[in-house]
């Protein structure tokens, strides 16, 4: 069983009202390797790096049994950068310098051994980027997750379009599901997205949680209510990446699965926003993984007997 | 086993960006009655109202058990009088007009027979108000619930504080209990607030659910998804009468059971959300009730079956 993921690998420097991270690594394919390696092995990464990305995180990496084949290094370029300053309430931030770097002219290639990867999820990057990435697969994976974001819906719809068709999983929070489908209300706005190529939806909330649809069927998974939320920076990729984890360990996708699945990034993300960066996710062990996802059915199980 | 229920029974005006309602009948202990109504008989309501509140309204809670010998009639008054419009996302609001009338001076008197009743909710209302019941209950009933708003804060703070030490169970949504504990994360507040006196509180998040904490417990229920949220004015309410009235049908107070009746209470919300004031949650029947219950199990119910 090997999972597939597409996305970017980082330099992050991040504000919050708690502190400053200095620059550390980050990038959405970096925080859902991390999540999904607690569950599933190998993880083949697709991404670029610059030749200033540090040799100790992509060992680190490694022995994970994230494989790095598809990574491609530029030498002589930098790597992506991306600083931040996030407001009192952690669910909005202000960018403060987006370099692209070696991430401007990306193109994806797709190793020879990854072919065959059963789980494939495409972080959010240009739809174009994505699409390659799907023309390149000789065999459609079992189950192909995409995360998006409003940008790309205001520069690239056509294409975001074209990519949606070709997947079976869409995550986006509720703020780009309501531009996708120009539905303020989120039940109609999934009931339209369904009906653009995905079988399932997910809309992250934050720290509302997160909604799954597929067909008439509706799931909610609450955030988990925390002393103090660090750090966002990277909570929905891990969210992916614990999602589609436990999805390729499992090997089942149904949608009774899926719950679960979406309980388990909802924990993942839980752990991400303790720290900066993927400080609490790379150190974070089975036992506690499993801590705090009983930590998640004590939050919303109950009994009901109504006579 | 009875419920004592004090609050404002009011006209209500709305516009929301689905249409006007023209003057309807509001209040919160019009919303808690009817809710609480479908669970427990009888319901002794406390209240104040002017010469110009329809009898057919008074009629109408009669039917469903409400015992009106603690509503005080002032026959050459109005009623108290609120009108308000929403914003697209429903969760904000303006005040446009609020014509206290017979509110101004209530001062509530709790008659003979409703002596005994072993369950009590304090709607929102002047912390004055509010502790001139607590004094006149010659014993003490066996759950206390209390509802407040932010004004009372800015206005009544050692009033509202004294009040607190009485009471089991508070009820603020997430803006109040920031504001009463003077902490940005909810978890916080809530620590903070357990300390004030109530041994339970829940934080009401609008359209994001409702959580309950107790000593170091907490439990969360989501709001039902749906395709459109036509008036949320009385949902609060609604989901306290839900909520109160499914612990005295049961007889429980455990946390265990407070579960179960935010579930319940939750679902009640749900329905008065779908039309204008009081015209959905009056109408709605035992099985309807009992099918969107079933649709909160559906709606978080997961399997976790961890290797």
């Amino acid at each position: 069983m090997s999972l597939t993921v597409v996305g970017t690998m980082a330099f992050d420097e991040i504000e919050t009202p708690f502190g400053k991270s200095g620059k550390i690594i980050g990038g959405s394919a970096t925080f859902i390797a991390w999540a999904a390696s607690n569950f599933v092995s190998p993880i083949n990464q697709v991404s670029v790096i610059g030749g200033d990305f540090p040799q100790s995180e992509i060992d680190a990496l490694k022995a994970k049994g994230v494989a790095m084949d598809g990574v491609q290094v530029k030498k002589d370029e930098k790597t992506f950068y991306w600083s931040g300053k996030y407001h009192m309430d952690m669910n909005t931030r202000d960018s403060l310098v987006t370099d692209l770097n070696v991430l401007a002219d990306f193109q994806p290639v797709i190793p020879e051994n990854y072919q065959g990867s059963e789980f494939l999820i495409l972080g959010n990057l240009t739809p174009q980027v994505q699409m390659s990435v799907l023309d390149q697969m000789k065999e459609r994976p079992k189950l192909i997750v995409m995360d998006t974001m409003n940008f790309w819906m205001e520069v690239a719809m056509d294409d975001l379009l074209k990519v949606l068709k070709k997947v079976d999983v869409l995550m986006v929070n509720d703020g780009e599901a309501r531009q996708l489908s120009g539905e303020y209300s989120l039940v109609k706005a999934a009931r339209k997205i369904l009906t653009m190529g995905p079988r399932f939806l997910i809309i992250k909330k934050g720290e509302h949680g997160a909604l799954l649809f597929h067909e008439n069927h509706v799931f909610f998974a609450p955030a988990m209510p925390l002393d103090d939320v660090y750090d966002p920076t990277g909570a929905g990729d891990t969210f992916a990446g614990g999602f589609i984890g436990y999805l390729a360990k499992t090997k089942d996708i149904s949608f009774e699965n899926m719950k679960t699945a979406i309980i388990v990034g909802s924990a993942m993300a839980s752990f991400c926003v303790e720290k900066f960066g993927t400080e609490r996710i790379r150190a974070v062990s089975k036992d506690e993984i499993h801590a705090r996802i009983n930590q998640f059915v004590q939050l919303v199980n109950f009994d009901i007997d109504l006579v």
